[in-house]
């Protein structure tokens, strides 16, 4: 399979090909939906746009900045002049965060033409090219001086995991930019890998998932069929112990059980996730039904069993990993913002494969309670796990410091392991991807933000709409058209599994819209408008009694978001752990809060056993007021707080 | 204060002094009770004496076969034959296992003259004394052929921690036996200890606390004061950064705060108990009130806010430690056995120095949930953690391998990290040392188990007295006088706080006896029997609702022991998790199981989205049968099995 020995010698083989006329971080060769990119949808303000300006001028920078100050960066350098060593400064896996930003950056520049995104990946590209050994292996940890030899540790060496990110920097830079000098390190590396782990080759696996996503998309931007048989043999390789066995099991790295098999997501989250929307990738590029029915069974049953009502995935500290079912601790959720980041990967993968909006609902509660919560309002520190349970407030925050913890109830400027900033970055940068598909059919809009779609339909037909909205802070949505051909086509909006009581206003008329996927096909003129009314009042939202760790507790949500109480909003911290709301009275927006009716006993100021015989109502349970709820991704960004998210309710008979 | 340089040369210093006339486990210099050991306290039979006959003739032979099967014992020929190196088997600490086993065996030949143990100590003994270095240090895993250098991982090396075990095995010999190689072997290595890390020498500490404890008792039992100086030495160089910090933070081995200053207990619990059992021995000796006082504070709260109803310690897998104040997750406890036998350590010392019987109530409680919960039946398998909510039965017991994790729902012959068997084996064989004590005017009786006490008070006035009794089974003990002076003196009788409603039956007078402690002055004769009757029927116990994580829920405890419900009782396991019971009817013994009141829903098929607006009650809420509780200790011995102590309590007008 893989004679492209020759080939990989020959410098510039991928530099016949250009930039893709709609760059969007996921092309799939079949599936019921086609993607829109960054060219076809534009976002303009509103939620989303905000925090992608904030991304663009902020985070970015920062990102950088930090990575030159702890020498992950100048472990390139090293490399090419011969001075690195086994004590280099960073974690194996440091360079893949040098690869996220630059794919980060790299849709930066489709999205905003930045000359300064263009700036740093020339900067950071010509730096990590001197590093590319001749044969394409490319690592600042592994195989130079007196480092431990290539592959030497799969399990937790993250050299694969590494050269994925560089192959999805390498192919974001191909659809955006056109082939470069990055384009041809991604090549090199990925012959590199197919040379090295082919049929003919090493049958091994990396304990990080991530060159299969790697790999697949390089392969289907270049053409290079080539790369997605090889994700497939890695994919194939894997759940057989192919990996050594380690203290925390082989399920820690997915290779207890076949994917095919498997039945539910367990181990590390991210790992599980990556590997998963890889699985999609190959099962639909190659028509592998079974396959895929595979990945959706373990999304299903995840979704419904290990999911945390933010969409947040990941139980449990001791292996950023999923729990049991049921095991859904609100205070010690793991919820690590790269597994947020990895579930709308899959989702979308799954989404674009089966057209299901059960997927695009969880990136919508994906987007706004794990991705929109890790970052701080200036984009220079995030929360790493995001628990949805914090009884007392964190440290001051500190920007100057590196933090070694990934737990801290304060957003951190700098991580020891610090996947999570470019891991969102890229995101953000690539938000326009997740919005919008299209068919033969037509258009079909799934994240609601203000901005503009334009989609091809075959015949060389344009369309283009226009929408507005104050969306979720409002519940109504308009599409103006602002293209239309003039045969029918159907324009189709998602109405979330919550939004029961929806409607559409089309032409004057009203009519209910039913959770799920609401379709308008006409003739359309321009300058019709649709106008979608999602209720988005404050709601309760009751938990599964399987869920042991919250019963008796409600939460609120208020359209895609779901709110908390913070301790700052009250006049002492443990009130949080003493506090009871009446889900009688429901709760009201009232300004830029929601309020709900709870007392808080006086909290007891004994150290007794805290068992007894009494069934532990207090005598004094306070007396009844309006407690200001606000959106959880917005807690802690006035400054330390304690927080809650489940509130336990008050009995009533 | 360390020119003992000389003296540690001497071959056989210590070999003048002979065993104790009655060898007890702690012996405080200081205190208002005074311990009684192995030759005062006989245990005849009934819970205890039975899990002691278990022990002797099948955990002590089981742990040193383990050990020889797995290298840790030739890693000490390997080190007398220079054959060792940095790829020896086992963990840094792994030494510490053979003398936590060398520690029981001696306690063992006291409470048994058992000749196979002493035997077995003859065999152990002459293997570490080979590898002992000619300067006292004795350590298999440093500072010999390629191994790094001695004490070059403080932080990780647990270098002092093996020679803190070693001087509790050294001190048991002494106590039991007299001075022999074994204590000579404790006394090189103390002396090395002091020289290396005294006044003049290192200003350093072990990760790991325990040298303290070691030093403690061995200088007690040896009459050396310089070790308890060392210990002190140790002690007050905790809590200011003197180790790296680390990923889990300095917490994690209590170095982030001076334990004076501290105020509860935090980061990884067997540490955190371990280095407060010595400060308790510190303060007592050198009549330091002030840091007497903070132990009692940390103990007070830690047993308030991060204790589980079992008396097990450490909410979390992540750093095996304690949690924030409220953290007590069921499913997640980690009450790790040792932990649970350090928190005994600790709370007995606290009570000899106080009389407290909050101390003495923790101890039975923890005898009872954790000690007894952790070997199986045949004493030859053992949980590491003990959590309180097992949702699915762990995988079949396989007694041939080594369980690589602390966590599987069974238990497990040996593990890789097996701290645990031998710690259990050396509380078991001493655990006369914990029952009763004395002072000038009597004798105080603290746990109840057929057998027999002996002490002679002041005066050379000799007191005897047989403890008749079936408990816990039965609330009833007897305490019937066989020996006595002539005159006055008051025999003490504990009763536990769960315990409200006893009575006391003296010469057929029958008075109330409130929990504490209970005292009958008098002048006693030869065939007095005092009756304690103890209501040990089962009870409801509810949680501090700031315990989140079983809110809505209740347990049922019978005397000390907490009950839990097997899913082996029910229909299937998941039933576990769709159960509610009926707390108005109050819970019945029937046969030898407790029954409540409980129905079941059908386990719901779909796999949908947890949180909806429905309040989550399952139309079909089953119907009322009754449902068999069993001690908790007793769990998954009939083979595997889900299990839970907090069982949802219905909801109630």
């Amino acid at each position: 399979m893989t004679d492209g020995t020759t080939q990989a010698d020959l410098p510039g083989a991928a530099g016949r090909r250009g930039p893709s006329a709609d760059p969007a971080p996921v092309r799939p060769s079949h599936g019921v939906l086609r993607p829109l990119g960054l060219a076809q949808v534009r976002i303009d303000g509103g939620f989303w746009g905000a925090r992608q300006q904030v991304n663009a001028v902020a985070t970015l920078a920062h990102c950088e900045s930090w990575m030159e100050r702890v020498g992950w960066l100048s472990n390139f350098d090293r490399v090419t002049d011969g001075t690195t060593g086994p004590d280099r400064p960073g974690w194996p896996f440091s360079d893949s965060e040098v690869y996220k930003l630059l794919e980060a950056l790299c849709w930066e520049t489709a999205r905003s033409a930045s000359p300064a995104a263009e700036a740093a990946i020339g900067r950071l590209t010509a730096r990590i090219a001197r590093a590319q050994d001749p044969d394409g292996y490319l690592n600042t940890c592994y195989g130079h001086g007196d480092q431990p030899p290539r592959y030497s540790d799969l399990e937790g060496g993250h050299e694969l995991y590494n050269t994925g990110h560089l192959l999805q920097a390498a192919t974001a830079r191909l659809r955006t930019r056109g082939a470069d000098e990055l384009v041809e390190i991604g090549r090199r590396a990925a012959e590199h890998v197919c040379r090295t782990f082919g049929a003919h080759g090493r049958a091994a696996i990396c304990g990080h998932p991530e060159i299969e996503l790697g790999l697949v998309e390089f392969g289907r931007a270049l053409g290079e069929d080539r790369y997605v048989d090889q994700a497939r043999l890695f994919l194939d390789r894997r759940g057989h112990g192919t990996l050594r066995d380690i203290p925390l099991g082989r399920g820690y790295f997915q290779d207890d059980v076949p994917i095919r098999q498997a039945e539910v997501w367990r181990g590390h989250a991210v790992r599980a996730l990556y590997l998963s929307a890889a699985a999609v990738d190959v099962a639909v590029d190659r028509g592998d039904d079974g396959l895929l029915a595979a990945v959706r069974r373990q999304w299903r049953r995840t979704v419904a069993r290990r999911t945390f009502i933010t969409g947040g995935m990941g139980s449990r500290h001791q292996d950023e990993g999923f729990g049991d079912d049921w095991e859904l601790p609100p205070d010690r959720a793991y919820c690590e913002t790269c597994a947020g980041v990895a579930s709308i990967m899959v989702s979308w993968r799954l989404f674009l494969a089966t057209g299901d909006t059960r997927h695009t609902d969880l990136i919508e509660r994906t987007l706004y309670n794990v991705v929109a919560t890790s970052p701080s309002g200036d984009g220079t520190a995030f929360f790493y796990a995001n628990p949805l349970h914090q009884r007392l407030p964190g440290p001051p925050a500190d920007g100057t410091q590196v933090s070694p913890r990934a737990e801290a109830g304060t957003r951190a400027a700098w991580f020891d392991v610090s996947c999570c900033p470019t891991n969102l970055a890229r995101t953000l940068a690539s938000l326009a991807g997740y919005v919008a598909t299209s068919d033969d059919d037509g258009l079909q809009i799934h994240q609601y933000l203000p901005g503009t779609v334009r989609v091809t339909l075959p015949g060389d037909q344009r369309v283009a709409v226009r929408v507005v909205t104050d969306y979720p802070a409002d519940g109504t949505v308009e599409v103006h058209v602002t293209a239309t051909p003039e045969r029918p086509w159907t324009l189709s909006l998602r109405v979330p599994a919550w939004a029961g009581g929806a409607w559409l206003v089309v032409d004057g008329q009203v009519r209910p819209a039913e959770p799920g996927q609401v379709g308008v096909r006409r003739r359309w003129r321009t300058g019709d408008v649709v106008r979608l009314a999602l209720p988005v009042g404050p709601r309760l939202t009751w938990p599964d009694p399987r869920i042991d760790a919250v019963r008796g507790c409600v939460a609120v949500e208020r359209g895609p978001e779901v709110l908390c109480v913070e301790s700052r909003d009250l006049a002492a911290p443990q009130l949080l752990s003493t506090m009871e709301v009446d889900p009688a009275v429901l709760p009201v927006q009232a300004g830029d809060a929601v309020h709900v009716r709870a007392r808080f006993a006086p909290v007891p100021s004994g150290d007794d056993w805290p068992y007894t015989s009494a069934a532990g109502e207090p005598a004094d349970r306070g007396d009844w007021a309006d407690v200001p709820l606000r959106p959880y991704h917005s807690w802690a960004r006035r400054g330390p707080s304690g927080m809650r998210i489940w509130l336990p309710a008050v009995r009533r008979g």
